[in-house]
């Protein structure tokens, strides 16, 4: 899985069926500090993200393994909200409050 | 999910049967302006979408959760028309009319 | 799918059961007026696709979504054959007689 | 699959359903000397690595080929400890004590 | 599918249920005269690859279309041992004797 920020979202009135109803956000892959680089992509939210978070995603098929996501034609979810992340005893990364 | 520019179509007559009857268009990725960066790849479209639009694109696995590309030889579909994309908090693009 | 040119074949006595009797075409990517760039992959082909030819390529699961394909260890299949590319109106490539 | 160094690990308390007990890790690709190059990716621990471990990781759908991580959203998983590389008729890398 | 040069092994006492008894190759990525390039990566043999070979390699959810990979967490696997490349009417690889 990627850690990614969210930085906007999209919006599309003409999909696919099974895309209506879903949030569709626009990440952006980041470090270990939660600093983003890389290009925007549109993620499924399915865990409740906003703006500003730092989420872990998934691409692929895995994409499709939750609740929300099931069969549709999505190849990257958010699947988690980082509380923090820590590299070499370092903690480089905390959700603020 | 990447966001891509329609940018025009390729003709294939001898082509896998799946692939009979699908409309198969250059696409390109675009960052979240629009403005398309990266090589020219070819999807199927699902949604009705014609040149100059800016689409939603999936790959992989994914590709072929549609009702057009079912268990058909595909692995980049279209499967949305962006209508606008919002980026801290400023809308980097909006479809013309 | 990717655009790419068939520039050799591969030739293998020891391979998995489910490769034998299946061509096994060199191809690399083109540009959008069948231009080759990038390195060279091991395609199988399905559509009777020869040297020379500018193909339309499919990776990863669909790869295996062609009727010589199904179940078999293939990540790369060539599913058509590109008559003609069009960009921005232009005709880009079109095939020789 | 790829050889990573365990670097760090991940904690986020709202995640997917499937994901809740899993050890989230955080890896780096490395050399073939176990040296690490390229970005920090998560990846589900399902052999109990450690930090400075250089593990096997596998992406994709395979990530989910464990007893840990069936049907789960994950694509990159741990799924072995190296004990030693050899290159060329050299150790290039050997597990410390 | 990749070419591939099998240039060393690697030696995981722990790991995965389904990879016991897997020999488990080190490859880079080749061009079509079998010079290698890239990184190494970590294969499972199926075809009785050893040091030295010139290889298919296939990636993805293919790598667990064989006998010996069925099910298993694997994303990369040898499925083929190059004779000989053909690139532009000119054999580019041979197998030595």
């Amino acid at each position: 899985m990627k850690i990614a920020l969210v930085v906007g979202s999209a919006v599309a009135t003409i999909k696919d069926d099974k895309l209506h109803g879903r949030k569709l956000l626009l990440v952006r892959k980041t470090d270990d500090s939660g600093n983003p680089s890389g290009s925007t992509r549109v993620a499924v939210d399915t865990v409740g993200a906003g703006k500003g978070d730092v989420v872990i995603t998934v691409e692929g098929s895995a994409a499709r393994r939750t609740f929300d996501t099931l069969d549709a034609p999505v190849d990257l979810a958010i699947v988690g909200i980082v509380d923090s992340l820590e590299v070499e005893g370092t903690v480089t990364f905390r959700k603020g409050p």
